[in-house]
């Protein structure tokens, strides 16, 4: 495939769970930041229910807009599990059992001592001509499926198969394809200001980073997004906008690599050789728990007082009554 | 609008910023909720940019397969919000300021003693033939255009907007041609046991409830739900689910409100007229301050220690360094 092919992208995630009120499509924001990477922005976010009519519909609806369609979801063994199905009937191909994939599966379930149940057999069927993504956290193989007007990739749901096979074998499939600049982004903490005062502190900034546009979501994260041919080039671009960013925020910029509150002052506890305690109140419990959250925290949290009612402040922490 | 006509819907999300690794459509999980209980099911959620050209090719597409398209997004003032006008010219409707409208947005500035932006006159135009949904918390009036083929309820990103306008005008507009028996649905919270053993117990319930089906979330929920032509008839319905899993799950059975479990030990201590302190070592205040996220708390919470070290578990709780 001619380089600088791979531009535009449509997600489609299959599960008719992720048409109740209780489920999101999660799966697309780890999608959208390695296809961003590579260079490939996504222009449309589909999710369908487990029917194989909906399904090739939204697949057949992408290709014209897309250069790249990803299919998450219903690659797995049972009846309700059809995308394997309906990809191969929207684009014309027979299914035909792999060989080398039946094996695979067979041999899984054989390392745990148990017989290759038969629903898993169907997993084995792939489209033809089409690619096999092996599956390094499970038992559903993915699909790679290159036609003149597109590349169509079926990954399985479950974020760790997903993640697991994307950055094993979609991704390098791609990279040859996509190739361009990609878009890296880092996100910045600010903290004990307002995010009227951050936004107008920062706009100077970003307003020069128009490629780089900073949303400011409610917790105060600047998010930077800059285009860049390598990670190493991305990073030195992010490096110089965060820059400005520490000159015009000051210490109210708490991380510049993503790092919450609480581990950066770990990471100041640990290298002053500090250790904490807490006397809390009104945040009953909230700083010692937040605190805690980070791994290895006991180095420096030596524990704390809950004090929340004003008898467990008296006693615990010896505050005047008046 | 004959009744029983609105069956399926489809979600479209407007959003550049929804196309990015930070952002989720959430609005799509409150809209599926109240559409489920109006009897609608959601067949398919699309999220687009804000891009005249896929906003318009995204509605005409929902046409076909949905008797009714909710719009979410892009009615604001700026320049990037064209959801308004890619609706008007996708459907070949001519835009006409609205008196009223604008009449409405100049007086909500006009309260805080400033003069409308220009900007904002733009959200007073509305395609011919629509009618106006207010907007209670803020300037973008929602649309319900009426066609023969479907309908199409145009509503505003921000959630307190959207959710605002869906119950206030929406909603009463759907109910008559909605009307048919609604889905509702209740989580009970389950403690103390592994999925599968919950899942084991409960299934002889819930393969009895075909209807209402039961998926397990990660903390051990079961997702009741139940069709009924009003909230009465699916609470009596779900009172006797929930009731057959108390017979089945026991003292294991948190709560059937969806009560979490932190408020339901707050209930029991209220009705026992107790108190509670506690003493935490690697829980590191997580139960202190789950115990304090419930509001009047205070109430029964005295406070607590958080031992995180064994120096404190021996200072502060006597324990035997042995």
């Amino acid at each position: 495939m001619a380089r600088d092919q791979l531009r535009r992208a449509v997600i489609i995630a299959v599960g008719s769970e992720l048409l109740t009120p209780d489920r999101l499509d999660t799966n697309s924001l780890f999608l959208t930041q390695r296809l961003n990477e590579l260079g490939v922005s996504v222009r449309c976010k589909l999710v369908i229910g487990d029917d194989p009519a909906d399904i090739g519909a939204a697949l057949l609806l992408a290709i014209p807009k897309a250069d790249i369609v990803v299919i998450t979801g219903g690659l797995g063994p049972t009846e309700d599990d059809v995308t394997r199905e309906a990809v191969a009937a929207a684009l014309g191909l027979p299914l035909e059992e792999d060989a080398e994939v039946a094996a695979a599966i067979r041999s899984r379930f054989a390392a745990r001592g148990l017989p290759m149940p038969a629903t898993n057999r169907r997993q084995a069927l792939i489209p033809k001509g089409a690619a096999v993504l092996p599956n390094p956290n499970g038992t559903a193989p993915g699909l790679w499926i290159e036609r003149p007007e597109v590349v169509c990739v079926v990954l399985p749901g479950p974020p760790r198969e997903l993640h697991g096979m994307f950055d094993a074998a979609a991704r390098s499939r791609l990279a040859p394809a996509a190739g361009r600049r990609g878009i890296f982004r880092r996100v910045v903490h600010v903290t004990g200001r307002t995010e009227s005062y951050v936004d107008e502190a920062a706009s100077p900034v970003y307003s020069r980073w128009r490629s780089a546009p900073v949303p400011i979501a409610g917790q105060i994260e600047l998010h930077l997004a800059a285009r860049a041919a390598t990670p190493e080039d991305a990073a030195r671009a992010l490096d110089a906008a965060t820059g400005e960013l520490e000159a015009v925020l000051g210490r109210d910029l708490v991380s510049s690599d993503g790092a919450s509150l609480e581990e950066v002052v770990g990471r100041l506890l640990r290298a002053r050789g500090q250790r904490v305690a807490v006397a809390e109140s009104c945040t009953g419990g909230l700083i010692a728990s937040r605190l805690t959250d980070v791994p290895g925290s006991s180095a420096y949290v030596h524990g704390g007082w809950v004090a929340y009612d004003n008898a467990a402040k008296t006693a615990q922490l010896g505050v005047d009554r008046g």
